[in-house]
């Protein structure tokens, strides 16, 4: 409990990449006095001014090592592909003691690719904080995004414990949950929950973009009837979601097989006409429903 | 816009079944004394019971012909797989001038199973209020359901033209915006909007059910992250789906081939690692998106 009421600081926060999540979280920083400076690093300049605008940045610079440089903490907020040379750019740049985190949605390949440029003395703690929305873009962001939301944090064994547990706090300050896991295991679960159904979304946005044009607004004019939550999921970054899905690849493909193996079984009861198995099914996943609700996650 | 301003009045209204539609209808028809006599009939009489406390009802009957007897419009407000036999017990109730409306998600099989019982003098004016939750029963109901949703008339050619005056009438009255559509047409949209999405939502729900448990548990813990969504489409009436799928199989099954298709387009290109693919379909389901926000269904 001491650890959730503490209110962590640092001396220096260096964000590489200022979009959604990142801007979310220098306004929680600067909202709540968590860093003495922070320096942000964009791949534009017209990122880092919007951020300077926005009162959010103590410093900008298009080099992620000169953000880097002195800082206690680095949180790499940027999509997953560019992460290897980003941890090449920085990695001379990290002084002893240093924590070096992130915020991607997918965990084992980015001990993968930031691993190997860790000097010794810094420590590595990838964390995923479950929050989001359709748009992107450092305008986009809001300091309560995180409220309430899980952030998960998965260590490579041997971790330095004080490490984690100051990423830990700097979550909770946001207002998450912290959940300690294995990257791999992580992205199993993240595989299901959150991968599959943004396929599944982009798939079927996509399938109607492609009906003739007339079809296709009246889809858009009788959306509500279920098909606008799913164009709400297949708005979200396109470069965040390329990446995920190249990057969690083995964990996406698995559940996907199994998704595909329940579909058939479904088509086929539609085209037999078999009432009963529909029935069943349609039963079956209220329960979830009511775990997802006892879980207050609804 | 006369018709829009001038509220209709029914003499006696007939709801054959009171679940989330049918009460819904009853409270506004209550709210605005749009008939002097609200008759219910029901599956069962704890349904009836609730109708009356509910104060929706000036009278139940288990008999669905008592319920329509002397009613100058019915309206069906069951599971599609009971019209028949409702069509059958009412035929003889129905007098000349009476209207037979429903509320059903299909159109074309409704048509065909209730369109031998209506009797010469009598109008069959079919409906779809595109409206619903996830939520069922007569307890589920609220007046502010239909409010600026879409409701769809599809009469069969040679309808008489004041029945269906009548029956948009009385969704406008509900707050409803009024299409007319050919039956087919109908059912090739809805396959798109709102079937492909709900068997999409239940396959997948489906498919995390199957999970070993100590997963599951994690899948409903991080279900905020996309699956969430899910979870409530799939929560939907299973009995009023089933129905939906045995009703609509070809334009379903027409619409999942095509789903199909693009889903294993993006499952190859998530397997060979072709980025450029995934990032140019993510890409294009932004505008759907935004056509979705245009159109003000967002």
């Amino acid at each position: 409990m001491s650890s959730q009421q503490s209110k962590p600081h640092f001396g220096r926060i260096a964000l590489i990449g200022i979009g959604l999540i990142g801007s979310s979280l220098a306004r929680v920083v600067k909202r709540d006095g968590l860093a003495d400076h922070i320096a942000v690093s964009a791949r534009t300049q017209k990122s880092l001014d919007t951020a300077m605008s926005l009162g959010i940045a103590d410093s900008v610079t298009l080099d992620p090592a000169e953000a880097a440089k002195d800082a206690d903490l680095v949180v790499i907020c940027a999509p997953i592909s560019a992460y290897e040379g980003i941890g090449q750019a920085i990695s001379g740049a990290l002084k002893p003691g240093a924590i070096l985190s992130d915020v991607g949605s997918v965990k084992e390949a980015v001990i993968r690719d930031l691993g190997p440029h860790v000097p010794e003395g810094a420590h590595l703690v990838p964390a995923h904080p479950v929050a989001g929305t359709e748009h992107s873009g450092p305008e986009a962001g809001f300091p309560e995004l995180f409220d309430g939301r899980w952030c998960v944090i998965t260590p490579p064994t041997g971790t330095n414990e004080d490490a984690i547990e100051k990423v830990a706090d700097l979550w909770r300050a946001t207002g998450s949950m912290i959940e300690i896991m294995e990257a791999r295991h992580h992205d199993q679960v993240m595989a299901v929950t959150s991968h599959l159904p943004h396929l599944i979304a982009y798939t079927i946005v996509g399938t109607a973009t492609d009906l003739e044009k007339s079809l296709r607004n009246e889809v858009i004019k009788f959306s509500a009837s279920g098909f606008r939550d799913f164009t709400r999921i297949a708005a979200s970054d396109p470069t965040m979601w390329r990446d995920v899905f190249l990057n969690n690849r083995e964990a996406v493909l698995e559940i996907l097989q199994r998704f595909n193996e329940d579909l058939t079984a479904l088509q086929r009861a539609i085209r037999w006409g078999e009432g009963d198995k529909l029935f069943d099914l349609f039963s079956r996943t209220r329960e979830i429903r009511r775990g997802v609700i006892d879980a207050k996650q609804a």
